[in-house]
């Protein structure tokens, strides 16, 4: 494939307009009792019309076997290699509560937790405390202050939060504090290379601090820190394909990798309804929207078949007013597979499709894992989809002369 | 694809079960006279009952257009890209024998020749002489002995043996000795780089020792040496998979690649039902199984259409045994195609198939070249099988939060 220093030279901004819809979790194994899958299994007459008049095929979003998270799989859809641009879980769990990490902002994940009276820990979630305590509990660990540092400490949920230090001179290549099982003291945090030193002292002193702090408190009398990472270097869409593009998703996990990425993101409602119409009121302003689609997945990770099968039907039934923008170039996909059977992320390859005045078409008449097996694109990575959208909005110059 | 790195940091160990089924050269070509291949000639109901409930492919093991050797072409079943670990001829000829070598052994091929008394040769393979002449002189040159090194010359087949130094220091960057055509005289052993000095001479000594000791004999009077080579280091499935893999082959050149790789290798008989009554004896003790199926290879090689198509089926004969195991993950390929209309090792991608409860499932019905070529993986790369038998097997984490 060719990297992004070559995109940059063919890429040129034209009017046509792309859109992204990824349905997340859409991919799924057959019901055991009708052999169909949650797609092979819905009413869903707009997406069937769509494959009709697209080139489909099946993305692998990491590689074949690999089950992506959240990250990795937009990631892979956006163009990036999941793998080379492997972003911390503290980055992460920073964007799934909207914060705005600047660069050179340090994060981690954070858990509540119980220790006994020796210091060891005897349960490793604090008894999943509610989310309120946990925003009660952050504000108190918030008033902690260490020369030179700025810290925020978010709620995220139950006994999880997001610890994010900024300042002068800070480094994430520090090891956990959480020896992630019971019986063991939380570890010192130490530095994985010289760079990481001071930080290494701010955040055992932090610990300290709110060990100190949650001393009374009971069960969630201690914190374990763990994936130290800083916002990684990613060029942005604009800047590899001259795109000015823009997001609109319900949740703020995708609006965080969507702003990693150069998106603009535009405030919407909880709703797909709403997100569609959130799309026709920006759709002169923008030329790429990625539109995020969450409910298949959470039905699918709930092992509910049917719900994730009335969720795609509900997508179904709104996508008249997305087509009737005719954009130049959709793209139907998701970020990965949640078959309702297994109840959670899989490695199964992704029902893809692509609409575009200039595709090839191919003979698939469904939107669905098996229909789109036959499909002009086959099996292919995810990471190929962008030089595919850009070239059928004719966005591409050709390459060599 | 991801790296053994990122491997060993999703893969668990579980009770689930692995079984890798390797049918030696199973792809072929159509007979001239039906148009059907030797899968597509044999009468296989159980294959067939399995590709109707797996995910069926076709495999390149190395890529397209490359004929693996045996070495690469299970190497990339394995998991290991065949090209980066290239495994040396020397080394190969000593697992051949089921020899054990140590890290640090030089193995080099061996072939006994005639000159003639001007020293040049005049036959490469001394008329092939026969193995027992084979194992007399090599019981000869085993008398040789040389300072700070132990010497072992093994008799392989005809006029082939392996010859194994090992000693403190030596490397096996070594030029050959086999001019490889007649008229020539054997060349002397030059060290590649510095390090092999010391070898150099020793294998030289070696040489001129072994001539004076053949100088009375008819026609293999000379020795020419190729491929030196060591162990290369390669990381076991246990390190990169956490598995506790067993081998059952009858021949021991599997049994030596299957060694290389970390597995225990489980006494046998010479059929394959002894080799699966082999299997249900040690089901309990293990997590993954390399059983290993020769006479398909062997016929093909033999040019033999019709014999090949009966080891099929015999073949499929012995699997209910394996099939009443109902293993997590069935993996049913080849390491190569041998089609027997070319009597040799091809090119040819090889039919695949990987059957598990959550596979999802494709429309083949037949294990066949042309079957599996509208299978759900398509054609792909050997090295993406481990990571699809892991996944199936539930023994992966997902990638990234």
């Amino acid at each position: 494939m060719i990297d992004f220093e070559h995109m940059k030279q063919i890429a040129r901004t034209t009017h046509s307009k792309i859109v992204f819809l990824v349905i997340d979790g859409v991919g799924g194994l057959p019901h055991p009792e009708t052999g169909k899958t949650e797609l092979e299994s819905a009413t869903k007459p707009n997406l069937n019309r769509i494959a009709r008049e697209s080139l489909c095929g099946l993305i692998d979003p990491i590689s074949p076997g690999i089950t992506p998270g959240s990250a990795p799989g937009h990631l892979a859809i956006f163009g990036y290699d999941p793998v080379q641009y492997n972003i911390g879980r503290g980055v992460i769990e920073a964007l799934g509560i909207d914060f705005k990490l600047k660069p050179g902002d340090i994060a981690a994940r954070g858990n509540f937790c119980t220790i006994d009276n020796k210091g060891l820990i005897i349960h490793r979630r604090a008894g999943r405390i509610s989310t309120d305590k946990n925003t009660r509990l952050c504000r108190l660990l918030s008033e902690i202050t260490i020369n030179g540092v700025e810290i925020f400490v978010l709620p995220v949920k139950e006994h999880r939060f997001a610890l994010v230090l900024r300042g002068e001179g800070l480094s994430p290549e520090l090891t956990d504090s959480d020896p992630q099982q019971i019986g063991l003291a939380p570890k010192k945090v130490e530095a994985s290379s010289s760079e990481a030193w001071k930080t290494a002292e701010i955040v055992n002193e932090f610990v300290a601090k709110a060990q100190e702090i949650l001393r009374g408190e009971s069960p969630a009398n201690m914190v374990l820190l763990r994936g130290f990472s800083c916002r990684p270097h990613i060029p942005s869409l604009s800047e590899i394909y001259k795109l000015k593009p823009a997001a609109i998703a319900s949740y703020p996990m995708y609006r965080g990798l969507a702003r990693l990425v150069g998106m603009q993101i535009l405030p919407t409602g909880e709703t797909l309804t709403e997100q569609l119409s959130t799309l026709s009121h920006h759709y002169a302003d923008y030329d790429f929207f990625f539109v995020h689609f969450k409910s298949p997945d959470s039905r699918g990770e709930d092992g509910d078949f049917r719900a994730k099968v009335e969720a795609i039907e509900e997508l179904d039934k709104a996508l008249p007013s997305l087509l009737s923008l005719n954009p130049d170039v959709l793209v139907v996909t998701g970020d990965h597979s949640t078959p309702a059977t297994l109840a959670m992320h899989s490695w199964h390859p992704v029902p893809f499709m692509l609409k575009s005045k200039w595709c090839r078409p191919d003979n698939v008449t469904e939107f669905s894992e098996r229909a789109c097996l036959s499909g002009g694109l086959g099996r292919f990575p995810a990471t190929e989809i962008m030089p595919l959208a850009m070239a059928n909005a004719l966005k591409l110059d050709k390459f060599g002369a």
